[in-house]
């Protein structure tokens, strides 16, 4: 039920010292062929981590034959050393595996502007060569975790072919992408090109959709393997939707874990004039923080939502504003209507529909409440 | 040391039962003369509470003889019947004083999507205007607060005249405006076009710079009252200049009293190529909820101050930005520099200066850290 799941595909999850609480912190994948098709999409920020800006390069070639992630450390922000930390590890998984440096992606998570320790990462590239498995998939999700709660893994069997993932991120959840690293390994036969085309789409409405804390990383990255293994080629139609049923679900799963989150909340706003205006609202009622502590403190405080709403360039007429709050219709027309008390926020899933009454578009972007645990949790990350 | 320190007038706070805690939650102001000059800065949420509609609607006059606040209510989403209570609100005003309606400015600041309990709230004014006193001032500015701990005012004498204000804010601080009603009074004698553009001068950099949770409001409101008792006129650069001073008192008193806070943030960007960039980056900054968690923690995470700075559209080279935390370059060249420990976040002030190396210009947003008093107090605000 993992990324070696597929056929063709081996992983390995080892402990190097990384963390300093012993836990796995280094992950390989190797994928066997008899194709080594790869696609990525990486992070929108402008500050982008070493392992960030060399996988990028590698992947013009649009092959991988093998993927090293390590927690622990993100290798961000650490200038022209950080870079060469990077390609020191592709080249010891080249080295370890025979096969080219540039056929290796890197990714790292943790904490950003400290330099990886290099001797113990590069010891620990050299002990997870030798521990590839066909049913390592498990120690490899295992092995990237930062501050996740568990392990996210998903398996998929189309007709003909099988899809693995898994994908790490807890904190920093926010376009583009999550702070999330994300494998997704499959043994149907994909032209490059056609893998690229399917990860964009997939990725276009769940990862990008999901904007836990507002926050965006330097270090997100969403890679996909594709081996042929199976012998089948689909379509590109069947194989996007396949695929971006494998990210809906990871994204679900990485919405659930984030950091000390007591809801998810699923915020759709319908009769929009544009996509883009839909997504524009959503994500300004997803990042106010007002209204994420008001649903932690199980209010349905929805001049919050109308608040946020406001802030947008969106085409809407405040007084034909309606929302609703799990399925209850709280505020119609830009005023008051359904009592507050007949809004059940009792449960973890919270829905909020605002219908801007402007037009045939809509979007649903995916985020959680603001706790006293995430506070927690984020003020004593690196201390 | 308040509204009423500057010659011509009077004020009152009452409690008139709009707050269930039974404290002062109507305020009173009047202009007695002879000069009636005023200006209106408001909020930019396209979101507006019905006071708000209409005293930008009156005050195209440029004129205004009195005002009436009201805390315990917002009056905001409240559609026809709402509006229509702030202009009953405004003829018992009115009335009382033997003034004409559109000469009365309405603000109104507390839950939205509630209507008014306008009986007590009309019953109110007729009291609050019997209670009308030169001395008054001080009243006033206890009964326009809501979660504020404590009341602002400034007093402040320029050569000859003086300028006295009030303002109440805590929560909701973002711009355009904090989350503030703030009235600002003086006896010197001002063109009303003067007063007009002097006050969106001394707001510019004042409360539209205040960026406490990213949360914008919809009543924000900010008067000036000028009634030229001093006979004296004031070179417009000059009133200016006290105005912003003013301005800039309150901000700060805004800053510290924001909800929950245990930090005050001052972010200023250098070197940026404009500073419409400047404030671009520093607002980024200003609204990261992991950094503020971080401070809050006091936990010098500069990695998290680039992760903000990369999420803006602003001209820089990740290899060239520097960053010092109360005055210690923990990164420069886009890596780190000195060490976390050398950075003492012990006290309430906090000061992060990011240099774009990108330009001449530089902008300062002031804000605050993300504590669990944040979230227990916006939790639990309407329930």
């Amino acid at each position: 039920m993992t990324i070696t799941s597929p056929q063709g595909f081996q992983a390995s999850g080892i402990a190097c010292g990384l963390k300093s609480s012993g836990a796995p912190d280094l992950a390989l994948v190797r994928n066997e062929g008899p194709q080594f098709t790869a696609a990525g999409v990486f992070t929108a920020n402008r500050v982008q981590a070493a392992p960030v800006q060399y996988t990028k390069k590698i992947l013009v070639n649009g092959a991988l034959k093998a993927i090293v992630l390590n927690s622990g450390g993100a290798n961000a922000c650490t200038g022209v050393p950080g870079y060469q930390d990077t390609i020191d590890t592709a080249e010891q998984v080249a080295n370890a595996l025979s096969i080219d440096a540039d056929q290796v992606a890197v990714c790292s998570t943790g904490l950003i502007g400290e330099r990886l320790p290099m001797p113990a990462l590069l010891a620990g590239v050299q002990m997870a060569s030798t521990q590839l498995r066909a049913d390592g998939g498990h120690d490899a999700a295992e092995a990237i975790l930062t501050t996740d709660s568990k392990a996210k893994t998903v398996n998929h069997a189309a007709e003909n072919y099988t899809i693995g993932a898994m994908a790490k991120g807890a904190g920093m959840l926010a376009p583009s992408l999550a702070t999330m690293l994300v494998v997704i390994t499959t043994d149907a036969a994909i032209a490059a090109a056609d893998a690229d085309k399917a990860l964009r789409q997939a990725v276009l409405h769940t990862f990008d959709r999901l904007d836990s804390d507002g926050c965006m990383s330097t270090n997100d990255t969403v890679l996909l393997l594709a081996n042929g293994a199976s012998g089948h080629t689909p379509a590109l139609s069947d194989f996007t939707e396949q695929l971006t049923a494998v990210c809906a679900d990871l994204s679900a799963q990485l919405m659930s874990d984030a950091e000390g989150s007591t809801k998810d909340v699923i915020i759709t706003v319908t009769q929009a004039a544009t996509e883009a205006e839909a997504v524009e609202v959503a994500r300004a009622i997803a990042r106010n923080n007002l209204l994420k502590c008001a649903l932690f403190g199980n209010d349905p405080n929805w001049g919050r939502v109308l608040a946020a709403i406001g802030t947008t360039t969106a085409t809407f007429d405040p007084d034909q504003l309606d929302v609703a709050i799990n399925g209850s219709w709280v505020c119609e027309g830009g005023a008051a209507a359904a009592d507050r008390s007949t809004v059940d926020l009792g449960g973890r899933e919270i829905n909020i529909t605002a219908r801007l009454n402007a037009g045939p578009a809509q979007a649903t972007v995916f985020t959680n409440d603001l706790s006293h645990a995430y506070v927690h949790e984020n003020s004593a990350y690196s201390s």
